[in-house]
């Protein structure tokens, strides 16, 4: 059945400590394990997995690579010779490449961006239980967030060098692993181009987001909370621990989906993002953002401009 | 790629004046439609397609059929295969056998209910558009609910005679239909007995859900709203029309979600149901009730039997 | 200036420890002090003066007095004349007669119940403090009540013997301690019985409360919660801890504000009380509710008579 | 009983057309009345007098007179006497100086802005009425605000030239007219200047406010709403209508308030204020922001100077 969703994101940090203070107490993570090389793994907790966040210590921010978890071990071979025959090449890594996953399918998307897939990642369980389970924990930190929900990747864009990596990424996550295309922005003449896109594979609003820029990087990763008053808490908890907001609460005209745009301490972007009543299906129709109205697609109540959202990521 | 999610419920109902009024004022949905045998079809604003519900004069309330939409055309023909390979006989309605809507694909559930699948239903789009779209829009009426969600069919089940038609349906939707099991309550010895079931292809938590008792029936349709607010909106609207309301709001247990139970004019249960949080997904661990928590699962605040929730359905 | 709110009630319960674990774990008190009888004092986390609640061992549940608060030291001494001016006796209770409290005048509302009124309490603080507070405190238990906010008295209503103690109770509180009436419940022939009365000092729709009855007793104290939303959170922490709920979450119709009833461990009924959006003023009309909708202004949403209301209470 | 509340502002427009559409459309109230001058009379659904707003064609936006309402008739006269006391000249403005509105005592504040207050106004009544009311009426536009909550006045602060209005103010309103002083930031050595004030008669957190700055005016007016969830409402209707927002949604850390600023079409700032769990009292002890936490006075969320918040007023 191939890809499922997103399994996790590997940041690098420059301060570890921090790094982890925040996910921690801001986000409300738990740390589930170490290794040897300092690398720390994190989980939320409506999460079963073993992780969904990778910190590596580094003397730059940025990501290292996304993965998204597929149904079935079966799924990544398939998926390796689909990938290979769209002529993109491809690297199996063995089981244990990285602690507690199974195989892992290793390839650059057209923008440049590693992407990861695997099928297996070991259980630990949610905090909550699968026996007569409570709707919530006790003892969340921070904005107790419910899981990794999705990654925003910003991918070259120049149209006059015949770039368009947001269109190219598109085309390969839909032809190749059967995501489908949710809601876009276009822009320039008779809005041909692409300039941004959002697509899914499970029926919340997204799962992956490219949005053209001058250079690839990472614009965020996003974590999932149920409500605007959710966000509300969370929006507080940054307001306690002095976390640096970029943007929000606010919402999106795009996915309609409510939104904090936050930093970590070494300047990686976060999100808490709440969907607001959006079923996302393959026969929905694809919702256009024009390029007018190309900022009420981002901020939907200001409907203006804000150059940090497309100048400033890592 | 298979279902993909509820398409509508065929509804009998006693005063077809009154239940227009209802699913009208009450719930907001829009009549896009009627027949000249008096059926009357509704759909509700984030819908893009034209009717997710049809409402059929009768001298008694009831469920005429529940359908889901499948991706694509040729999955109806590989659908019937595997259906009638599994042992239950199947018709192919032509198309226009439903105004609207194409071929469908007709047969019983094991527990006696008629189910239906089709591929294609006119499209008539959002209230909101699909270029530039406001979040919602004016002049909603009533609860403003966003789309018709599931059912819950109520399936014989009487371990004394060896029936369980909740075991029989939940193991065709995943062996034919390609259901994943969400939630479930068992009772009896060592929880053997599959008493209900929460099923989904979509990831939000349920698409469809069983639960036993002396006779089949329908339980409720459930009709999304994205919030707790939402739902208190929709208990003052309810107020306001005098609706029967039989339960809530309050939170379920399984599948965390809130919830009202109430009743149109004709004595059928409708929901409307928010979901807080929770993504379903074929990996994600089956989440079990056991007996003594049976009634934290339904109603989870009080935890407290209430008879008419098994008892009283059309 | 006179009474300003309710400032603590005295309770009698059967089991003190449950009870106090009941206070503190599901609505968030924390116990203040002790004393050598046993009785436990408790403060919620927004209230600044030391206590809000003494609980007070005994074989059987119910209320020993409620306080209100005034101004002034001097208020006390204006207010002794008015009261005794009216008819009813008071006693002056030296300081220290509680712990941490000063003089007290004591006497007895028309209905029966103990009153008392004092002007100095011992400030400790909220748990925000008074310096650039945070908007709430890190490590709340259960629902985080904010302030005991009014209390329910059950008075004697018999119409046919000329008994009608909550017109007698509101009587005197409008004419000697300065209450205004916000809402009203009128049964009997042209409504010409007050069957339910609603006052304020405050802006809030109610500091106190009179319904008719066979007796006079209890119905309920009040502790106060912000919204709808915390309400749910509320509700799930009675679900975790299995607490004995009454009703709700739902609205009343009178004061619109939102509410849960439920009962502390001896049976005494708490509610947890969510103002919404409602300017209690002297010049605002009094609202009535008359007898043919009475139940929708006791429970807006169902509209529906719900006996344990005017039947169970301590 | 002296001052009740605010009661209404006088607002000068520039494009009276734009204005009423702005305050209809945008916020929810309703013209009640025009006079001959082009004056437009309007109130917000959960007021009872006649109106709350006065919008003046002007060709320069800004305020004309904030009024409050205060108890008896008598208590203008008693005022009246105080104010003269306290050295500042009063005028009583005869009945029907305002239509609907009996006489107003008119005097400026020490800062210079005018104020008033009158004991009459013709009463309309809410829109939901006084028997067997609904929680909300039906057909409400906009953000729907309950009613006109508070307003800040900027006033002259210039320590160097022995100029504080803000202390001025704040000094006149709690000696002359009985208001307690809730929340204040105070700057300068040892916290010796009083930069802002916020004082209140109801219990809400503040009835009025002043904020120091370069010269008097107008800050904003607000309109209360009940919850962080009608603030999105309100943000998602200024999107709808593209108001221009100043900033929020998001919560000011004096008074805990949720917030939204905008801009009327003259340029008149607006706010939708929602109070979140907040009892005022005289007794309460005053909270202090001090000069290095002055900006999570203001926004708590991202505690960062808005150079906006004190520079633009009308």
């Amino acid at each position: 059945m191939g890809v499922l969703r997103m399994g996790h994101a590997s940041l690098r940090v420059m301060d570890i400590d921090a790094a982890v203070r925040h996910y921690e107490d801001v986000l409300g993570l738990k740390t589930t394990m170490r290794d040897k090389n300092g690398n720390v793994y994190l989980k939320c907790w409506d999460e079963w997995d073993k992780y969904s966040l990778i910190l590596t210590p580094s003397d730059q921010a940025g990501l290292n690579h996304v993965a998204y978890k597929v149904e079935k071990e079966e799924d990544l071979d398939v998926l390796q010779k689909r990938i290979e025959e769209y002529g993109i090449s491809t690297e199996m890594l063995p089981e244990g490449s990285l602690p507690s996953t199974g195989r892992m399918l290793k390839f650059l998307l057209p923008s440049g961006h590693e992407m990861r897939l695997y099928a297996t990642k070991e259980y630990v369980g949610t905090e909550v239980g699968t026996v007569n389970p409570d709707p919530w924990p006790d003892g969340l930190k921070g904005a107790g967030v419910h899981w990794l929900d999705h990654c925003l990747l910003m991918c070259e864009l120049n149209p006059e060098k015949g770039i368009n990596h947001v269109a190219d990424n598109t085309k390969f996550l839909q032809e190749v692993l059967d995501f489908f295309l949710v809601e876009q922005i276009v822009v320039g003449p008779e809005g041909s181009v692409k300039a941004a896109t959002w697509l899914a594979r499970t029926s919340t609003p997204h799962d992956i987001a490219f949005v053209g820029g001058p250079r690839m990087g990472l614009h965020h990763i996003a974590f999932f909370l149920d409500s605007w008053e959710d966000l509300l808490k969370a929006a507080d908890v940054m307001g306690k621990h002095r976390t640096k907001i970029d943007a929000g609460p606010t919402r999106h005209g795009v996915t309609r989906g409510a939104t904090i745009y936050f930093f970590d301490p070494s300047g990686n972007r976060n999100e808490t993002f709440a969907g607001l009543g959006y079923l996302a299906q393959p026969d929905r129709p694809v919702t256009t953002w024009t390029e007018d109205k190309l900022w009420s697609g981002i901020f939907y109540h200001t409907g203006e401009a804000v150059p940090s959202f497309t100048d400033v990521y890592t």
